[in-house]
């Protein structure tokens, strides 16, 4: 590539995310999906301030097989009053076999005197000293300057003193930091723009996204002349977290021309940012630019007519760029159009049968007359198209009648026990299941009862479960409408019920669930 | 406040985001919320393309009493070779009675041609008639100038001349529209500062996230001279979504020193926007720039006796400027100053006994990790302040038992019969009600078994019904979250319960919402 830095910091800074707790094997393995990402950095964590970190730099050394991406260790310049030879936490940083050290520098003397109760020169010293014997032990040294941001916009001299003092010691980069989160792109700008104008180092930027401007944060240095960006996959860390690299990344290389990336790593982003979200176990943001899956999503009607003949009209950029592709969704803003399109997505052609096509669309506005929903129900509109285009719906047992009991006595918390009678593979079939909830319990009662007939159904688990009560003026009286997502070990779909009875609604989107799935693994009902 | 425009689009431009599904009930209720906000315009829908929106603003004339926001309905310029007074989607726009019409023109040369199927020149003319014929009807006019940024970067010219025909026609307001959301704060400010220098007419902008740059897209135009924003609450809306607004206003309001909406309401934020996150049934996002949970929360690394000295050292803003507070993830503190401020609003004073305050944060503290919110069920909290106050629950009745017996066979719809054993008025009682689902079953036999000890209750009618599933990875295993809004003739109160089985959550929310409503009416306790 070019001699830009990519650098990722979701190991260390990323990890400072509420509810983001990583295991060593965890590290490991995002590791790899950032070096996939051909990003030119990976910040692992703080040898010396934590055992974990220390081992994984430890483990790193013999199991990381990194293609692209250098191992940065992060650490912190030496306490006050000690000499960086003799300061352990220093030490730990070359024992971790880094090739890279990544100090942070306090660069605001309110936080020198107040946080650090040390003196300003002192500080430039612990800069001065720590950089310099990095550099003597055969390290690149790239310098946090820590709310250096903060501090510049109250008075740029010591803040500049800091970054000077930083390169004159042999530092490589100085990554000038948004500690707190609080800036705006004309200051990033304006700060990084009279900070190039005195010094010819390599300056970067770290960015958060407080004011949600983390993004654009870091463009800003750049188009001051930084050419090192930090940030984290999926944006994650403290408080509302980093600038998400992947965006970062993808701004710079599809909207400003910048090959920062090997092109063939940017299209692997979804897939690679999804994965790393497997690891972290934090659900992806369906709205995350480029990579969400609604990223590439249309739901107007007024667009869809328009975007089956010319995709561009209506899209930034080509999905494809980045892994990702675009969908249309069924709502009640869509005209036929989108539905059509749909259609295609999903393999059946309605464009050369109007009258078919008539028909769905009717049935599908008449659907959400009464409050189904298909945009966020894949699995249920596919049965729905395949009925109207076969002529006859997908049956693969036939429902004698379902009961489900709920009681709770002497304040014990309720149980639910469903029984269910249907016909399945030419038998008669009684079940019965508990669960700590009416749909739980009709879910073990049904999988009971076609455990014979359909043993492919223990492969599926129900992963989400969402209600929705419409019509809300009638209160308990309205209609309900239940969205399933169920899984298998290679996909997931979506699945809609709509009743005035919330379990019979569910009941509906259950039943869907598990004859989709079926349907997708070629099963033939055996009614 | 100033004559600045905070213009939301939730209802409109919010409601194309993926699986977010409004009902008119949920519009309305979120239209309070936005006014609470303080936003000056709420854009309610496009009356005639949709009948809900129609419905909506029907509804919206004498059920909705805004104190700052004005009505806006969204449409279309009038269609090509037709007279708009002819044109029965421009009409619907005048019958829906909003003092404010917000025109979609197209301003790209492309789209016209070929999405529109037009000539540029009928364009202009539709934009003209459009807008002068809605002005001579006594509407104020605002143009919302669809894909001007994609245009503009290819030739200004035509772009140019479509807000310059707007506002000849006599628009108010011209919104220039990132429609795709690929544009880069510098692309915007430059073209909004080019377009300043040729018109004097109000400047809007209206900016999706697709580059993760929504937010600084929108302070980009307003540095340039827009004084008009458009966004929705949450940043909800198609793909990646709009402009954050509430992270929009306050950007401007505590970064730049712009008084756009009323402090008071600005203090309101945290709660208003996940009170529209509980209609919309979208969980809010923990790292949302100034409302997200996790916005001011500090991780380990940070000393929190530091971060008690000098907060202002590592927090952007305070906190409690958009009601939100500094948490540091150690301590149980916090949260501690809106609980106290939620107290006084409901006339109990925790300020003098440290104590009792401590206790209460606790125990919401405990409840919230629960999966407890307190955010939009005020009734529920009173209840559970009341009792820590006076130091025993306030109980009208004592339950025995309960048990909800649900069927459906022979493909009828389901049936649900409940029956309730409690000890009322010195008396134990056992009654059965029947219903459309479980919660109503119980609805029905509860009121049946409290009839005589509390006539009162006949007076009580249950208006909304809300669920929501927390920790979705267990699927139908998870936590469940009810939320239960109550009426009667003079007022409205929520209430919330929370239990694994959906059923039990209901029983708690719909005890507490009873309890509350005897409570208000100064009904003594007969148990």
């Amino acid at each position: 590539m070019t001699d830009f830095h990519v650098y990722d910091t979701t190991l260390r800074d990323g990890a400072q995310q509420e509810g983001l707790n990583l295991s060593v094997p965890d590290k490991l393995a995002i590791a790899g999906y950032l070096d996939q990402l051909g990003f030119g950095f990976v910040e692992g964590g703080w040898p010396g301030a934590n055992p974990k970190d220390t081992e994984f730099f430890r483990r790193a050394a013999t199991e990381l097989r990194l293609q692209h991406a250098v191992l940065a260790a992060f650490g912190s310049t030496r306490r006050a009053g000690t000499e960086a030879a003799q300061d352990p936490q220093v030490l730990a940083l070359v024992e971790s076999g880094a090739p890279v050290v990544t100090l942070v520098a306090k660069s605001s003397p309110r936080h020198v005197v107040e946080a650090l109760h040390t003196t300003l020169e002192e500080n430039l010293a612990m800069v001065r000293d720590t950089v310099s014997f990095l550099v003597a032990q055969g390290r690149r040294v790239f310098v946090d300057a820590e709310h250096f941001f903060d501090s510049y916009v109250q008075d740029p001299a010591y803040p500049v003193q800091v970054v000077q003092e930083a390169f004159a010691a042999g530092a490589e980069v100085v990554a000038l930091c948004d500690t707190n989160g609080g800036m705006l792109p004309p200051q990033v700008f304006r700060a990084v723009t009279e900070l190039r104008a005195v010094t010819d180092g390599i300056l970067g930027a770290h960015c958060h996204n407080d004011t949600g401007c983390a993004v654009a944060n870091t463009l800003a240095a750049v188009d001051a002349g930084a050419t090192h960006v930090q940030g984290t996959v999926n944006g994650y860390g403290e408080r509302t977290g980093n600038a998400d690299l992947v965006t970062v990344v993808a701004n710079l290389q599809l909207k400003q021309g910048r090959e920062v990336v090997d092109p063939a790593a940017l299209a692997q982003a979804l897939h690679l940012s999804h994965a790393v979200s497997e690891v972290t176990n934090i659900p992806p943001v369906g709205r995350q630019p480029y990579v969400g899956a609604s990223a590439f999503a249309h739901k107007a009607g007024l667009h869809a007519s328009a975007l089956k003949v010319h995709p561009d009209l209506y899209q930034h950029t080509d999905p494809a760029l980045v892994g990702n592709s675009m969908r249309t969704l069924v709502s009640d803003m869509a005209g036929r159009a989108s539905i059509e399109l749909k259609a295609t997505e999903l393999g059946y052609d309605l464009t050369h049968d109007r009258e078919l096509a008539a028909r769905t669309v009717k049935r599908v506005k008449d659907l959400e007359q009464d409050g189904w929903t298909f945009d966020a129900a894949d699995a249920s509109f596919e049965l729905l198209l395949r009925e109207e285009v076969t002529g006859e719906p997908l049956q693969y047992f036939a429902t004698e009648s379902w009961r489900i009991i709920t009681d709770s006595g002497d304040g014990r918390e309720a149980l639910s026990e469903a029984t269910v009678k249907l016909r399945a593979a030419g038998r008669r079939v009684v079940a019965t299941g508990e669960g700590n909830g009416p749909v739980n319990a009709l879910d073990h009662a049904l999988r009971e009862a076609l455990a014979d007939a359909y043993p492919e159904l223990a492969g599926f688990e129900l992963t989400d479960f969402r209600v929705r009560i419409l019509d809300a003026s009638h209160g308990t009286d309205a209609t309900t409408r239940v969205l399933i997502e169920t899984s298998d070990e290679s996909s997931s779909w979506q699945t809609v019920g709509v009743a005035p009875n919330i379990v019979h609604a569910s009941w509906t989107a259950l039943v869907d669930s598990f004859s989709y799935g079926l349907l997708k693994r070629g099963v033939q009902p055996r009614p």
